[in-house]
């Protein structure tokens, strides 16, 4: 049967969205049609104009629609940390979730080289520019617990230690709450190896 | 922290959509921004135009940006047949996994008289002139098998019997492939209820 052809076109647009499918596409569309037209023209607003507006900061490369991200232009941030993220979601959750007044930098993924995915990629020559400055006294390396994400962290604790900058990084390990039975080998062994002394 | 306006704008648009919270809302605004602006834009066209576009069918009350749906024009279909559900998403579900030809009235919900929800809301009046065209022979109530799509299908079977239409409902029953055991209680007093003789 052929369908509506502005209601397969929204379906096939939905499925655009990380985590939706079809079904759930389909439930989508049905929802802000019979419901919600106001919400399915603000998103087409939102979506349009947020496509069109929002670039990177040029210094962190935080997602911003002005040449500074409102983090990097704040005067009340403490310039002398400066995280290492691979991903804005990663600001996110540390800004959501910890306490931390410092600066960023996101390098929008990690060292991947057989996908092509070197220094250059990750915008090593903005961070070098960043470092240059000789307001860090700390970089704080944030990248994810993964084997890309260890070479990246060794990566940037080079970067450091060429000018003299102390570098760490987050703590891995079993999560609060979480019961050690349940956690994953990998994790395990990670919180293990990676025991301090009481 | 205040993050880019513009992506807070697309964040709290993007939770509009049912089944989105705003964790998955933030994950798909950055997958789209940081790969996948050209879907952003589609996304934004589509939702615009459906939203303006898409009305109702003014037979049969289905999704449609033309005066009847390509349902109630086609030529092929069996007139003489008239399911009638609750929702256009049923109406999709029914095209893809059954082999049915007849036509379709779509409620656009059920009867619930507490939240003001009567025959005039369901399109009753467009349901009796569609009866009234003496095309009908079978109506096959699909509503679906709760309080409220039950006493809808006894207002329809009501519609139905005085005019001397044959009314029909879908058998409800343990899912083919379902286990016993794990079916819920309801389900099952009800394919009890609803036994056949072999
Ligand atoms: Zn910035
Ligand atoms: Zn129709």
């Amino acid at each position: 049967m052929s369908y509506s052809p502005l209601l397969v076109r929204l379906i096939d647009a939905l499925c655009c969205m990380p985590g939706v499918g079809r079904k759930s596409a389909q439930r989508i569309a049905f929802h802000l049609l019979e419901r919600n037209r106001d919400g399915a023209n603000l998103l087409a607003t939102a979506l349009a104009e947020a496509a069109a507006g929002i670039g990177h900061c040029q210094r962190c490369r935080m997602f911003s629609e002005t040449e500074l991200c409102s983090i990097c232009s704040a005067g009340s941030r403490d310039r002398s940390l400066l995280c290492v993220v691979e991903s804005p979601a990663d600001v996110m959750a540390i800004e959501d979730a910890t306490g931390y007044r410092g600066l960023y930098f996101v390098l929008m993924g990690h060292l991947s080289p057989l996908d092509g995915i070197g220094p250059e990629e990750l915008g090593a020559s903005a961070l070098e520019k960043l470092l240059g400055e000789n307001e860090t006294k700390e970089m704080i390396i944030a990248t994810n617990p993964t084997v890309e994400g260890d070479a990246t962290s060794h990566f940037l604790a080079g970067l450091a230690a060429q000018r003299g900058i102390q570098a760490s990084r987050i703590a891995h390990g079993v999560p609060l709450g979480g019961e050690l039975e349940y956690v994953d080998g990998g994790t395990l062994s990670h919180a293990f190896f990676g025991r301090r002394a009481l």
